[in-house]
C-alpha cells in the first residue's frame, strides 16, 4: 500500500513539476517586464534591508579566516547562542546553543526536518494552504501533503504568521495539533512579523521531544546571506548533524560571520520593529485597494508577514491568471501552489504586498482584477 | 533483500556514526590543544585564502539587492556562464551556462545526485578509500557504498586528484567505469590541484547522459563562500533544480555574487598555479619526512590535491591512534573513515599536508610516528 501510495504520489509531483515549471517560466518572465507591479514571490522590499549595516559587518569579519574556511557542520557559536537567547526570552528555557543547529535558511531547516520525519507513502498534515517549498520538500521524501490531519505521520505549520495567508493559524489549531501526538515541524520564517507586535511562547515549550523548530532571518533582515536555523527533539540531534553534513557540510561561514557581527553590534528588534511597521502600512493599502476595487474577492485580513490570500468562487485556470496578470502589468501566485493536492480551482491566489512600493499597490489590485476578467473570458470562450 | 540490505545498510550507519561521533570529538578536541601540528582535515591554508581580493568583491557587491535578495535555484548567470566557459575549454564544447546548478559546494552536488541516483539497498561503488562525506550522502539515501563494481547503480569516483589518497585514480580506471555502463558522480574538487599542472578532458565529454560533473572553488579559492556546481545529465535538469529548490532554494546569493565579480576582475588560473606550487612544496616536504622518519608506512606520492594515504600492516584501532597523535601533538584523519566498509584494519590514516606551515610538516610527522608506536603498545597491552 505504501508503495502504490508513493507511486501515485510520483505520478502527481510529475504532473505537479510539469505545472510548476510553466508558473516558474511565467514568473522568469515577469522578471523582464518593463513596468510591471510584482506582487509575487515573498521577498522582502529591497529598500528595507540592511545594505549598510551588512556592508559595515562584511568589512569587519571578510578578513578573518573563520569567515573564509570550512566550520563545523552545527554552525556559529555566537549565532546558535543569539538564536538559544531569543527562544530563552519567549519562555523556552530549555533551549541552549547547543541545541541550534543553523541551516541555509528555514527551507533547509524543513528538509532536514522532512528527511527524518516522513514514512513514504503516508501523509502529512500541511494545512488547507501552506508553503509550496515545504510542500515540495514533504513530497520529494515521499510524503504525501494533506489538509486532514488523520493518519498524518507528522506536521507543518507556520507560527506566528501562516504563509500564504498572513494569518495566525497555528494560534487557532495549537491545542489540536499538540494534542495529535505527531511530531510537528513549527516553521516561525514570519513570526517575527506579527503586526501586533504580539511574540508568542514557542510551540517547543512543553513538547521538546517531537516539535522540529524552525527559524530564518530572511524575512526581516536579508535572505542572501543564507541563514536560518532547526532545532530539532534532543534525541535526533546527531542524526540531523549527520544529515547536515552529508547535505552540504556547513552553512556559508561568511554569511554566518556576518550575521554573528551583525547581531552584536546593531539593534535587530528596533530594526525588525521598523519593517514590521513598513510592511503592515503595505497591508491596509492593499486590503483597501481590495475592498474598494474587487468585491467579488474573498480574503481575510493578514495579522502579519508579506501576503494576502484570495479566494474567489470562479472556476477558471489560475495558470492562465497568470498570463493574463502579466499582460496587465502585474504577478501574482497561482493558487495550486499553495494547495496540498494542488488543485487549480476554485479560483484562489496569494497577492504580496512586502516586494512592491506602497503607491503601486493600487494600481497593482486595478490590474490584478481586470486579469481575472480577462482569464474568466477566456476560460468561458 | 533491498529491505534487508537497507536494514543492515542502516545498522553499519548507526555503528559508523557512534565511532564517527568519537572522532568528531576528538578532532574537536584538537582544535584547543595549543602548539598542535594539524595534519587532519582537508583544509586549504589559510594564508593563501584570496582575503584582499574576496574583500574588494564583497565590496563591490555588498550594496547590491542582487546580492542580499533571493536568486533563481539555478543559480548566478555570469557565475554558470564562467563554470561552462573552463568546461567548453577543456573539450565539453556541448556544456551551456544553462546545463550548470549552482550548489552549495561539491557536498551538495553529491548529495542531488545521490537523491536522485541511488537505489536504496544497491550497492554504489565509491573505490578502495574515497571521501567521507560523499560515502556519507549515498549511505544516507539508502545506497551501501562499496569497492566493487559488479552491480554497482551508480558509482563516485574524483576526477584528477583522489581524496584522500592524492593520486589519480580516476585516470587509471577512466575506461573500466565508463564501460560499465552505470551513471557516474564525477567530483572535480581537486582536479585543479594537480602538481603537474595537467587538465584533463572532462569525463562527461562523450558521456554526457550519464555522468554527473561536479565541481567547485572550496580548495583552489576559499569554502567559506559555499559555491560548487553540478552538471547533470540534461534530462535530470529540471528534477535536479525541484530538489534543489526543496533543499534550500538556491545558493547564497552573496556568496556567488562576490565569487561572480572574482572571477570577472582577478586571474584565477594565476592564483590556481601559485597555491598548486606551493601545495606540490608542502606535499614534497611530508613526503621526504616520511621517507625519512617513517621507513615501516605505506604510501604513494601524491600526485595533487591536499593529502597523502598511509598504510601499515598494522592492526591497531585507529581511533585509538588519534588519541594518541593529540597527545603527541599532531592530528590526522583515521583510516576507517574512507574506507566503504568502515574497517580499520590494516591501520591506516589520512595526513593533510595543505593546511600546516611546511616548516612543521617534519616535525608533524616525526610525532605521527611516536603516536603509531604509542597506539600499538596500548593495543598490544
Amino acid at each position: 500500500m505504501g508503495h502504490y501510495a508513493t507511486r501515485v504520489n510520483g505520478m502527481a509531483i510529475a504532473v505537479c513539476r510539469f505545472v510548476h515549471t510553466r508558473i516558474e517560466r511565467l514568473h522568469r518572465r515577469a522578471a523582464e517586464i518593463p513596468g510591471l507591479i510584482p506582487l509575487a514571490g515573498g521577498l522582502p522590499a529591497d529598500e528595507l534591508l540592511p545594505r549598510n549595516e551588512i556592508a559595515d559587518a562584511l568589512r569587519a569579519v571578510q578578513s578573518s579566516p573563520t569567515a573564509l574556511q570550512y566550520g563545523w557542520p552545527e554552525g556559529s557559536e555566537p549565532l546558535r547562542h543569539w538564536i538559544a537567547k531569543r527562544l530563552h526570552a519567549r519562555g523556552a528555557s530549555s533551549v541552549t546553543a547547543d541545541d541550534v543547529v543553523v541551516t541555509a535558511g528555514a527551507q533547509q531547516a524543513i528538509a532536514l526536518a522532512a528527511a527524518e520525519l516522513v514514512d513514504p507513502g503516508r501523509s502529512v498534515y500541511v494545512g488547507v494552504t501552506s508553503y509550496p517549498a515545504a510542500i515540495s520538500a514533504l513530497s520529494l521524501r515521499g510524503g504525501v501533503p494533506s489538509a486532514s490531519r488523520a493518519a498524518a505521520c507528522a506536521h507543518y505549520a507556520m507560527a506566528g504568521v501562516s504563509n500564504p495567508s498572513g494569518r495566525d493559524l497555528l494560534g487557532r489549531e495549537r491545542d489540536a495539533l499538540l494534542a495529535s501526538g505527531a511530531p510537528i515541524v513549527v516553521d516561525e520564517a514570519y513570526a517575527e512579523l506579527r503586526f501586533d507586535d504580539r511574540s508568542e511562547r514557542p510551540l517547543l515549550v512543553g513538547a521538546e521531544d517531537r516539535v522540529w523548530h524552525v527559524g530564518t532571518v530572511s524575512k526581516t533582515l536579508c535572505p542572501g546571506l543564507r541563514v536560518g536555523w532547526l532545532v530539532p527533539p534532543a534525541g535526533f540531534r546527531e542524526r540531523v548533524l549527520e544529515r547536515k553534513h552529508a547535505a552540504d557540510l556547513q552553512a556559508g561561514s561568511l554569511g554566518q560571520a556576518a550575521l554573528a557581527h551583525f547581531l552584536d553590534r546593531f539593534d535587530y528588534d528596533a530594526h525588525v520593529r521598523r519593517v514590521r511597521g513598513i510592511y503592515r502600512q503595505r497591508a491596509e493599502t492593499l486590503v483597501q485597494a481590495l475592498e474598494r476595487h474587487a468585491p467579488g474577492f474573498r480574503f481575510e485580513h493578514p495579522e502579519g508577514g508579506f501576503s494576502v490570500w484570495v479566494e474567489t468562487d470562479q472556476r477558471c485556470d489560475d495558470v492562465a491568471l497568470l498570463a493574463c496578470a502579466l499582460r496587465r502589468g502585474v504577478s501574482l501566485d497561482p493558487g495550486r501552489l499553495f494547495r496540498p493536492d494542488g488543485a487549480r480551482n476554485p479560483l484562489s491566489f496569494r497577492l504580496c504586498f512586502s516586494y512592491a512600493p506602497r503607491d503601486a499597490l493600487e494600481e497593482g489590485v486595478r490590474r490584478v482584477v481586470a486579469a481575472v476578467r480577462d482569464a474568466e473570458r477566456k476560460y468561458a470562450a
